[in-house]
């Protein structure tokens, strides 16, 4: 799927590698963290594996937890920043359906504020209790399913 | 801030007690899993951690690291729990101009599928790499500040 294995023709892959623009801001070994080039509002991040996974399903477990300890220590910095940050928000997108756009996985972090342009649509209405266990079983027969699966 | 060290009076403290009815699907010492009673999709989950903290900046590390392994899991659980699931996000609030609404943090992770009615809005136009740069040393700014703060 996707860019492949190598993550050829994949600009965060790209970026990984020193190949393209970016706006850095944090590097390690596992993980770099850069400027979106749309943001939400100033300051918007996103910090991506180096080695290249499409989303969730090839993301190795201990990477994935390096994106999310970085992503943390960002959310935090944006409020030292000096840039307007009233609250943070962390969002990543798996698949098409999920508005994912560059196959590449990356979790946005972006600092929030009154009065700025972000918005969320959804039907918010509550659901039955008898409705939500119905669905707690599917879900817990996904991670039934999950600890049988190889990796 | 809140509700304090202990969690008195926090709806998310009480389901981690087991003094408040929720449909759970995981736990750990740590953490703990539950359906969301507003679901933007039929399956959406929360990952909190069992111990109180509001948000990013009280949250542990390693605790904060497990909250995203749980989610990472369950977000792959979803596409195998017969639940529609096309795609999968993961969207945290921190704080109340970012709309976070229960003061203690959570992870959403909610399956996404082809015509859900979730939606997001903003301005979405392309910076010029010179505002990427300044708010890139703004942002390093501050995890300069956050390095030497105490936790
Ligand atoms: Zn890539
Ligand atoms: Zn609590």
């Amino acid at each position: 799927m996707g860019a492949g294995l190598l993550g050829d023709g994949c600009v965060f892959c790209a970026i990984a590698r020193g190949q393209a623009a970016a706006s850095i801001v944090f590097e390690d070994e596992w993980v770099i963290a850069f400027m979106d080039l749309q943001p939400v509002t100033p300051g918007h991040l996103l910090v991506i594996p180096k080695s290249h996974a499409e989303g969730l399903e090839d993301l190795q477990d201990d990477i994935g937890m390096r994106v999310w300890a970085v992503a943390h220590r960002l959310g935090r910095a944006l409020r030292l920043s000096g840039l307007r940050c009233e609250g943070v928000n962390l969002f990543l997108a798996d698949g098409e359906a999920a508005f994912q756009e560059v196959f590449h996985v990356h979790l946005h972090v972006f600092p929030r504020f009154k009065g700025d342009p972000f918005r969320i649509e959804a039907d918010w209405r509550v659901h039955e209790r008898r409705q939500l266990d119905e669905t707690a079983t599917a879900v817990r027969r996904g991670i039934a399913a999950l600890d049988v699966l190889p990796r």
